[in-house]
């Protein structure tokens, strides 16, 4: 028995848990075996064409009747600044030479655009029961076309301010997304990566903050911190990094690899392979260039100046120019099928809570 | 019934919980309310005479039979070096003409000596029942002289490979200080402020490396915060921001009015007050001139050339220029006399594992 049903009713789950959307690392496959479970599956569709949408949602209505969550990005879509663009070449330019590439190729085409109109008739047609974003919301008449298509909406908060902020706008629940977390920080109105706050202190000051239920995240990759997050008021917990190492994700080779080795302490926040602050494993780039510069152009421009080295390096085997994405629990997470992972994970912490409760009965 | 015992047991004990010695902002009063209450009242030694130590314990054992923790500096004494005082001292002249103060007035001698042979005999003669020491663990003869007096020894870990040092050496406990935590980092191997651990992550990860009971640290100020520890595997959890608004505590005015204020995303780990990183509000001083930088002279030597600008600053009621040590749950800390906090914790957060065990019975 669950101690908060908030987030079980919300969602109509019977596991508390959201697999973490992780653009470039899940698929398809990974949301239909989390939902299978009993939780709730999700679809990173900020780097892919709708038609690929349409598909992958056709596949996951085929395979189970249980909720999804369509996750978009939102973020206030810089203007292109070419002169900040060739700075960045010029900065990345050794090691283009050391890899024999051409520093004068055009930049490659922002691929992460803000969610938008046409976005919204996707969601429209293809009724998720949840949808999620980053980096704060959309302009509140497209949060009104996503509620009017029958989907929950949810974010993620950085700190106590933007949980205030997306509760005034409409959020049915807030992502208390504490520094640990893996990938991109869903920062939008903090502006100092040094000032983000760990779970442990985000999520209780969100849960008073704020009456709708949290959903806790970073940090989280076995039972006891799920447990841990309901001991602190969230009603469900947010798992990305515990996923990445499961069959169904699509984490590469490289990737994989730096995540089985992971040590607690090898992560940062960099703003080098994106132009925004997101935590991994720090290689090369990262500690070269980064963690944070401000040399680095504004999401996602930045990342058009990596994309050539990383393509160049993985090509030779090498993850020194790669997003090597992972929370500060990677060495936690599981190399189990995402079904078993999330149904151990849903036994093991209710045994846990138990214990807690009744020690030596 | 606590879930785990082990702390309990260690320190003889009632209540797992261990008052955080805060050199400056605690002493002997705050030590013996929480004692009394059952938890492990702490005396920070390392800014503070042999004398006022022994006056302190001899007070402390008139009022109460129960432990009492001494806790001492451990860092590698670094030499001094005059010309990067010097550096430090430009850097900072721009405040000192503000507050019309003589720049050129000789640095404050250093007032945070790591434990010596004389602390030693110190222990050897006050036979406290706990000694915990910060940034690492002195020479391994004079821990074994803490040992033959009768004491535990316990230390702080902020990674898990300092955990694991610090086991090897004899530790008898471990606090996992996440970053969350107020005050100076515990760090001894980990070198990279950026590269710290949340508390969310750190504490399964410490309690999987290490066979000793590990103490949970970093943004407990709270029933909940306590219960949370005890499910990531903590056997007890060390408070200090949760005990500095207390009246117990010496913490001073100005601190006491930026505690009452402080928000989540407040706090920063900065150097610049005693060369350390350490968290606290973030001041005018740490915001121009930090929060991190290779400027300030090595610990606790940047201290110097801060203390008479802090002074100024203070008798004018500007808190711009003092160290405003806070971890990044300070909201959660209560105005409470430190006994009925402690008893008023220990109370809640065992009905609130009883309540996460056995919901709606």
């Amino acid at each position: 028995m669950w101690p908060d049903h908030r987030i079980l009713d919300l969602f109509a789950v019977t596991v508390p848990i959201v697999q973490a959307p992780m653009a470039g690392s899940s698929g398809v496959d990974l949301a239909i075996a989390v939902t299978k479970a009993g939780g709730l599956g999700s679809l990173p569709c900020a780097l892919v064409t709708p038609e690929r949408v349409r598909a992958d949602v056709a596949m996951f209505r085929k395979r189970t009747a249980g909720p999804l969550n369509l996750n978009f990005f939102c973020h206030v879509a810089a203007e292109p600044d070419p002169a900040r663009d060739v700075a960045w070449k010029r900065r990345l330019a050794p090691y283009y030479a050391e890899f024999g590439l051409e520093v004068t190729a055009p930049p490659a085409v922002a691929n992460r655009r803000p969610f938008d109109e046409s976005m919204a008739a996707l969601v429209a047609e293809l009724r998720p029961e949840v949808v999620s974003f980053h980096f704060g919301l959309p302009a509140p008449e497209l949060v009104e076309r996503v509620r009017a298509a029958g989907a929950k909406v949810i974010s993620s908060a950085t700190t106590v301010a933007e949980a205030r902020w997306l509760e005034a706008r409409g959020a049915d629940a807030i992502i208390a997304q504490g520094v640990e977390a893996g990938g991109h920080r869903g920062m939008f109105l903090a502006v100092h990566p040094e000032a983000q706050v760990g779970t442990f202190a985000l999520v209780p000051q969100v849960a008073d903050a704020v009456s709708v239920p949290v959903i806790a995240a970073g940090g989280i990759a076995d039972a006891r911190g799920i447990a841990a997050a309901f001991a602190l008021g969230a009603a469900a917990v947010q798992i990305g990094t515990g996923y990445l190492r499961t069959p169904e994700a699509l984490t590469g080779a490289l990737h994989r690899a730096a995540l089985a080795e992971a040590r607690d302490d090898e992560t940062v926040l960099t703003n080098v392979l994106t132009g925004r602050p997101a935590r991994g494993v720090a290689n090369r780039l990262v500690r070269e260039v980064g963690p944070l510069t401000d040399l680095a152009p504004a999401f996602p421009f930045a990342a058009a100046g990596v994309v050539p080295l990383r393509a160049a390096a993985e090509a030779q085997g090498i993850p020194e120019f790669s997003p090597l994405w992972a929370g500060q629990a990677a060495a936690l997470a599981a190399d189990l099928p995402a079904g078993v992972l999330t149904q151990n994970l849903n036994a093991a912490a209710l045994a846990l809570m138990e214990r807690l409760g009744a020690p030596g009965v």
